[in-house]
């Protein structure tokens, strides 16, 4: 077995306003890359219909998050609508371990403390196409009245304010075109000079 | 028209010892994007056979290429076995008023001389997969003596002592692969956060 080093990792995050179409990019990226390990969130709000625990979200007690917490086990944590939700630092740390890649899907509050952690993370902005779109498409998801509608949208806009320290922005005109676009992103940070000490050490001189 | 936005353009600067494939890349290269200018070199050696002026290099006057560099001319130029060779500002400049990207092949010096000049370039250097591929493909190419040769290898691998500082490395090992990676390298490129101003800004309040 191939020994690992950490320092070739790829820690990819990829964070979009609701609305972005995120979810689908990255389901999309995963299957094209299944070596990708994804870091699932852990959340103390009970599952919806459909999502599965461990797949779409690690479903735990407040008591045992509120642990978590105090046990240093996030790398980022956040409290939305009396619900707390996190990322453990062991959906990147278990990865690494075995020497594989990671996409973490986080709100712009998140990455920015992933960034503390991973400074050498990729961080992705998934952009819809304009500000008339954007407001089309959360206006098409709820079900809510205009207060929780501007109220979203709003939200939105402030966390696209938080683009401008991201690597990469992707807009996400054409889905197909998009998912291209994330996977030439990982391909290019897969063979940045930095990630390939490995591979140039036998060529460089003492 | 669009207008154009130099802070947007895309300067591609790629390097590698002889023997490296670095040609039919960027052939290969252009053929996928061939919006992308490439930079042509000046240089006041003999055409060799099959050699076109414009497309291969600028084939120029011993006394016009020192005239150019009196003007400050070029972006890069270098003396090697007797003859001048170097590239002209205008070789970056001409295509970034059109708002087009472009493409450079140039040693490690010439590429010194541009990073400088292009901080935000991106250099990529081509790597052969091992020392022993690199001896082998420079031994099958000259018809010199093995003094000569033995100068060859040694120069390659000062070359390579200089690829540490560039951003991307591709090991071509196969050469689908190795294009897939600069197109990659490149379709990233080109959404960088810092080349999306205008498409960002309508979204940023003041």
């Amino acid at each position: 077995m191939e020994s690992v080093d950490p320092s070739e990792q790829v820690v990819l995050v990829v964070s979009a306003p609701s609305g972005g179409g995120k979810t689908t990019l990255c389901r999309e990226f995963l299957k094209a890359f299944p070596g990708v390990s994804f870091s699932v969130s852990s959340t103390t709000r009970p599952p919806r219909p459909g999502e599965v625990d461990g797949r779409d979200y690690r479903f735990i007690s407040t008591e045992e998050f509120r642990r978590k917490i105090e046990e240093g086990a996030f790398v980022e944590w956040a409290e939305n609508f009396g619900h707390f939700y996190g990322t453990l630092a062991e959906e990147v740390e278990r990865p690494r371990r075995l020497g594989m890649d990671v996409l973490l899907d986080v709100d712009t509050r998140g990455a920015k403390s992933l960034r503390a952690r991973f400074p050498d993370g990729v961080f992705i902005f998934i952009l819809p196409p304009s500000i008339e779109v954007l407001k089309e498409r959360l206006s098409h998801r709820g079900s809510e009245g205009t207060e929780a509608l501007r109220l979203r949208i709003s939200r939105a806009m402030d966390e696209i304010q938080e683009s401008v320290w991201y690597d990469y922005l992707i807009i996400n005109e054409d889905l197909r075109a998009s998912i291209e676009a994330l996977k030439a992103v990982y391909t290019a940070e897969k063979i940045r000079v930095k990630r390939q000490g490995r591979r140039l050490r036998p060529f460089l001189r003492e």
